[in-house]
């Protein structure tokens, strides 16, 4: 069994033996370009993980997690191109370094190749279920971003909503991400449904968190200024909570709160965490994400392997949890 | 064995009875409409008889059929963002009818529903073959869309690289379909391989005969005025073939004719059209097209079944050409 460092390492000289190098130039090399740009490969590395449960021949699971680095990287490209993101990873987007018809067509041909990448496994006994799994977790993604570009047109929506909505959008990928690995490690059909579970949960708390922190976190530790959902006005745990538990005065309040954007911040985020702070919504948000954890390792410890080789996940989980991946 | 009017039945069926219902339905409804836009339906057909060819039972193909179906629709939409068009089939195209990012995320989940749709064969002991014939189907369409895409930033291309040009973009599709029908009707490699040459050199005949069509078809018969394609200054066959045998001279008068848009564009037609024929580019273009028609048939001859049951995918290949369908 390999540590995650180790795996880490195996996929990075994986990715750097697998460039595309075919033609037309222009349709390729934006693909090479977004993955300059690195990033934590933590959805390749936890399906490593997910398989190296199960299985010791490591190499046979580095297409099918090349292939989810792949999906994940098209869709940052093409969820840029519709948030008009100027940057991904502190660099120019795909879609501003080249042009937006560019960013659509390398993104279209990112998606098949994940398929190609994945059809290397086409010789396994379950590589059905590989691409039913991976089908599925696109889908969600896919019907995630939906969800999440309806929100912004609309005044109010429910949490379980949104809570659905990152469970499409975000946790997903993560929980197909191990699935896939657990299967093509030879997990039976109870393991790999609890390491899913596992992954799902750990995914909905992560982004939890993420709410969490960038309106109460510590800036140095969290490496952004604190605040940026709120200028935003973005739908997020802390706000839905909040209109959940304000009376209409206060409702009224936040609600106007989020209808401007204003120049000078420093005061509606103040105001804004004031509310949050009244209501206990960051308390709630912390006792939800732990909840989610919670269940995540629940889910892990059903897995039926010896504990000791759950214990990388664990703690890559509380690693990731704590914003030090 | 059934007619391709049979086969188009069953599939058209097929399609109605596998609308997108899925939640959200900002996501599927475009899905629905594009569908609802019609269509020759060519590709799927096509495959269904590449199937029917060597399997009796059409339903086990009908998912594959509509996964190239689906494939070509998710490839016109993203198209015709990259190529601001504002119709398509007459009306209004799905990022004029929602909005450019709907256009964008509804094509992505179509391609991943292409791989859903094909899973449906996962039983299959060829699957992994019918996943490889549609990865590079797939491919290459995107490919040929951005060299299709590079020509319009280039003054001259070379003859041959627009053949290929269209064989990624035009014929690999039409190949590929006939090939994924083929397997899933139990052919031998051998005659899959023939069977798609059969489908290649059709599909760069149908390209040519359109080019020719543009130009030099009765508007009646082709059903659109002619002349658009040198109105938009397209490098068809026929502009290429002009720019390699004119003399410096006429090379010269025919770029710069194609080197402005022009309000009133009877006299540039009549020029260029003039120009065509001198350099009997018009006569070329129907000698190359029925050179590729040869070839294509050639390649059926080869397919190892019986003349007889040929007869259909024949005469399907003259009414494409006949511009009947």
């Amino acid at each position: 069994m390999k540590s995650p460092a180790a795996l880490k390492q195996i996929f990075d000289d994986y990715i750097a033996t697998n460039k595309f190098e075919q033609t037309p130039v222009a349709l390729y090399e934006p693909i090479n370009y977004i993955f300059s740009l690195g990033g934590k490969r933590l959805r390749p590395l936890l399906l490593l993980m997910g398989y190296n449960l199960f299985g010791e021949r490591v190499a046979e699971a580095l297409p099918a997690a090349f292939a989810i680095e792949i999906f994940h990287n098209f869709s940052l490209l093409h969820d840029d191109i519709m948030d008009e993101a100027p940057l991904r990873r502190g660099k120019p987007s795909v879609h501003v370094k080249y042009n937006v018809n560019t960013g659509i067509l390398s993104g279209d041909v990112m998606l098949i190749y994940a398929y190609q990448y994945l059809a290397r496994l086409s010789a396994l006994p379950r590589y059905a279920k590989i691409i039913e799994l991976f089908n599925q977790l696109a889908i969600d993604v896919c019907e995630g971003q939906q969800y999440d570009m309806n929100f912004e047109a609309e005044e109010k929506v429910a949490l379980s909503t949104y809570l659905k909505m990152i469970e499409l959008k975000t946790a997903a990928l993560i929980g197909g991400a191990l699935g896939m690995g657990a299967v093509i490690g030879g997990a039976s059909e109870k393991d790999m449904e609890q390491l899913m579970q596992f992954g799902r949960n750990i995914g909905i708390a992560f982004q939890i968190q993420d709410d969490i922190l960038d309106t109460f976190g510590d800036p140095e530790k969290f490496g952004k200024k604190v605040g940026g959902d709120i200028v935003q006005n973005k739908k997020t745990f802390l706000f839905l909570k909040a209109l959940e538990q304000a009376d209409s005065t206060t409702q009224a309040e936040l609600l106007s709160l989020y209808e401007v954007k204003k120049e000078d911040n420093t005061q509606k985020i103040s105001v804004v965490k004031g509310i949050f702070e009244d209501l206990k919504v960051d308390v709630m948000a912390a006792k939800a994400k732990d909840e989610y954890l919670a269940k995540a390792f629940t889910a892990l410890a059903l897995v039926g392997v010896k504990e000791e080789r759950k214990q990388y996940l664990r703690e890559t989980a509380h690693i990731l949890m704590n914003r030090e991946l």
